[in-house]
């Protein structure tokens, strides 16, 4: 994985990603005593990220692999992003996702005309699951996090990030990632290296699914106790991937831990000061830069709003915090 | 009023108002049976439009006229964008707005360093009090709609409109444009008329405040029979602007009107399929452009969001139809 990689995927997702802003308001800047920029892939096509791993993947495929289809395993955002990008490039999609998915992201990814198989996220292993499809059918198999393009893919918000803030003067900042897998963290940590290096990435994760951070202290992969039940449902991952690891273990500085009333409030921010929907997964850096000021160190902060798929009631339980 | 003065705005505004993106989702797409496209001024500095049109106004006065200061009279969306306007310009900024106003609205122009009066929208004419505040102190009023360079400043949206447009190969569109005193509707018209003269606004308004709809039919100015107490607060004015409407009425094809169920879905599906917040009167263009597409002729709609700056209480009602 490397910087050209990036520009490849960034090359083939012109003119079909959205180039989302940086946005701020001074009301943000005040409650997290420094400047706070945020950069909300929640309105990314599909509403969060993933649409740009899913796009770079498939785009990647050969025409033969585009023609037999895909297989994703998701909890709903890469579904629906790997879901978009198939439609578009005429590719059949199968995309597995836990029954205890919001109700929400399991309707956009059908809307979006892929077959969607459910799985008990306690009992099932969506990897087993995936693999037998994959093999019995000919899809290839696009997973998540841990695959080269999906990873090269989420780096192009990165490479945003960097050209954005440089058009701002600022080449110094910490840059909060909501965490999961990984993809979006090493990707972003990938392309800030590459064209940003004063900036140190960290990542962002709720309390009981701080894997990445406690691998990166204990500089291994470390599993999480539980596997769901979390508010942040997009990104409730077993732990680091096998690619991503290596990469934010490399370039991440220490991750940020924030619980669910942190991720409320911040839902509740963005919706009052920003504007943006956030999903409780999509907020957790935002969190992170409003309310955990103390362990970062420059006088700017850069956080993902990584998504925005988030079901109403949820989303009232944040308005009840403005 | 002409395309030089909304050109020279633009300049003015650069690298200080956003360059809000055109959002689109499928799904909107099929409600509305035809192409929609979503212009979200909502994402605006101050989360509308008017931020645009009160930098305009500020950045046009001269040295000495600012350091005296501006006043402006706002239900709570220009006051926002005048105040942070004369904020930047070290300009002293009163703002005259209705006590029944969002609080969040209040709020927000009292952050950004402006004196806020209140007055009683029933009984008291805003116009007197900003004259005579604006006589005894010396303050340059910013109208928030009937002032050259404030309809210039709400241009500039057109002008983006017209590119990131072309830049998908529209030329042709309906552009439904959220309607209260007629600034942001003349101004795009206007910078549309240059732009891209295949498209063509109409203005969108609430039921019971369609005074520029029914202007616009009798071909003068028309009053509204009630003043306050509508839905949505952004867009409540008497009647259509002496400078607005001659441009409206040249340039905009019939009005669209819907009602406040319309406006409370269309600001759910914003949030939705978007993830965008809509103030109930910046989510009337939308409303129109999804559910009276009867009253419209091509194949691509152009919806303004003119605005986001909505309380959580009237955002779960719109939240309880998702």
């Amino acid at each position: 994985m490397d910087i050209a990689r990036i520009e490849a995927a960034a090359e083939r997702l012109k003119g079909h990603a959205r180039r989302t802003p940086l946005l701020s308001a001074p009301a943000l800047d005040e409650i997290a005593g420094r400047r706070v920029l945020v950069k909300p892939e929640c309105l990314q096509h599909t509403g969060s990220f993933k649409f740009r791993g899913g796009w770079a993947a498939v785009s990647a495929l050969s025409p033969e692999a585009c023609a037999k289809g895909v297989i994703a395993y998701s909890s709903g955002n890469h579904a629906q992003g790997v879901a978009m990008a198939a439609r578009a490039h005429n590719a059949p999609a199968v995309i597995i996702m836990p029954s205890d998915a919001p109700a929400s992201k399991i309707e956009g990814t059908r809307a979006l005309g892929a077959e969607v198989v459910l799985y008990d996220r306690g009992v099932e292993s969506r990897e087993e699951i995936g693999e037998r499809l994959s093999d019995e059918r000919g899809l290839t198999l696009i997973k998540p996090y841990d695959e080269p393009e999906v990873i090269a893919g989420q780096g192009t918000c990165g490479l945003e990030i960097a050209e954005q803030a440089a058009r701002m003067g600022i080449t110094q900042a910490d840059v909060l990632v909501c965490c999961g897998g990984g993809g979006l963290t090493a990707g972003i940590a990938l392309a800030l290296e590459a064209r940003a290096p004063g900036m140190r990435v960290h990542p962002a994760e709720p309390e009981g699914f701080d894997d990445t951070a406690r691998s990166l202290r204990a500089g291994k992969q470390l599993s999480n106790a539980q596997e769901a039940g979390g508010l942040c449902d997009a990104i409730l991952t077993p732990r680091p991937g096998d690619l991503t690891f290596p990469i934010t273990s490399r370039l991440c500085g220490p991750g940020v831990v924030v619980n669910d009333d942190e991720v409320l409030r911040a839902m509740a921010l963005a919706f009052r000061h920003l504007k943006v929907v956030a999903e409780p997964g999509g907020a957790v850096a935002l969190a992170g830069a409003l309310f955990h000021g103390s362990e970062l160190e420059g006088d700017t902060v850069i956080a993902t709003i990584s998504g925005g798929n988030v079901d109403a009631a949820v989303f009232a339980r944040a308005l009840a915090l403005v």
